[in-house]
């Protein structure tokens, strides 16, 4: 059965994106630090079409959510946001599902990816991207939002959040107003590497 | 040279308390999911005149810190909240020196723990904490809002969080409002135990 997943990059303050992050500014200021880990990695070279790069711990963990991944789940704000760094050729590589209001024709771009417009709710976008994985996983993109959303709805089956230790002062939390009940989780793994820890996290049944 | 070092459980939002915190209700509403790993530990058991308990990694890992600390800082928030729980005699073993507003004579408690009421301000606890400490480390008791003073004043030498893969949904911060500009650490140690990740981290120079 294939898994949906969630997979941020996360600073020790709980942000994902810094203050003011929009169109023209996608991280949010500050907020490349908590990709830095990631430029350097063969598996993210290779996603953008890049050659070269490390390979390590973190390369192949990246590497691994990527060959399991069959189709992306993404946020409208995500969306308005990377749309345009991104440019003609993105780096999902496959079917990607944008949660909006707004009805749009779909988005053929090269390089496998294409975005679709989906704007009745949460269950039915990972309902057609699981549809479209063909068996393997999806994946959640971000942002935050979403992932908050799948996670109080029960939806979400794992979480990867890679610590960067770094204060970022404000910005986009992961969480926020998780509601009056707590949500338990299992670890079910740590890597600790250079600059990032990561956690895979699932929902305690 | 003596180190200024804070220990404490976060919860995966990052709360270091539940909401609704206040004498009678010390760690918040559902706050004490945070300390759940704890209870258990001889070494814990030990701290509070109790026998038995497990040892393992945890015990280990809390023994060791709390055998490193030879004096401690608190917040008044978090003295008000744990003066009546921690009763005739407290948890600590040796002098804590509690940031307050209040002028107030030092309380003598049984087993060692004396609490002395600084006014003049967190860099004068400190020093008065390692002048008591007799060489060895000051331990930052909490809470959350001291340490963020400590931690933007450049005053702490090493942060280790117990992250608890929990959702609580809402309380007290251990990071908010860091201000603009990042704060970086280095991660020198993780250790993944069931139930909590042990994370220590030092401010990077």
């Amino acid at each position: 059965m294939s898994k949906v997943i969630a997979d941020i990059s996360v600073s020790l303050d709980g942000f994902v994106a810094g203050p003011h992050d929009g169109p023209g500014n996608p991280l949010g200021d500050r907020g490349d630090r908590l990709h830095q880990w990631v430029y350097g990695l063969a598996s993210w070279r290779e996603m953008h079409g890049l050659e070269g790069g490390e390979r390590n711990q973190d390369a192949d963990l990246m590497g691994e959510t990527w060959s399991r991944t069959g189709a992306y789940v993404m946020g409208k704000r995500m969306f308005a946001n990377g749309e345009e760094p991104w440019g003609e050729e993105p780096p999902f590589h496959g079917p990607v599902f944008v949660l909006t209001h707004t009805p749009r024709e779909p988005l053929v771009k090269k390089g496998g990816t294409t975005f679709t417009f989906v704007t009745d709710g949460v269950e039915r976008a990972l309902a057609r991207a699981r549809e479209a994985a063909g068996g393997q996983d999806v994946s959640v993109a971000g942002g935050g939002q979403v992932i908050q959303q799948l996670v109080k709805a029960g939806l979400l089956d794992e979480l990867q959040i890679h610590l960067v230790p770094v204060l970022l002062g404000g910005g986009v939390r992961l969480f926020e107003d998780m509601g009056p009940e707590t949500i338990e989780f299992e670890t079910t793994r740590v890597l600790a590497s250079t600059g990032v820890t990561h956690l895979t996290l699932r929902p305690a049944k």
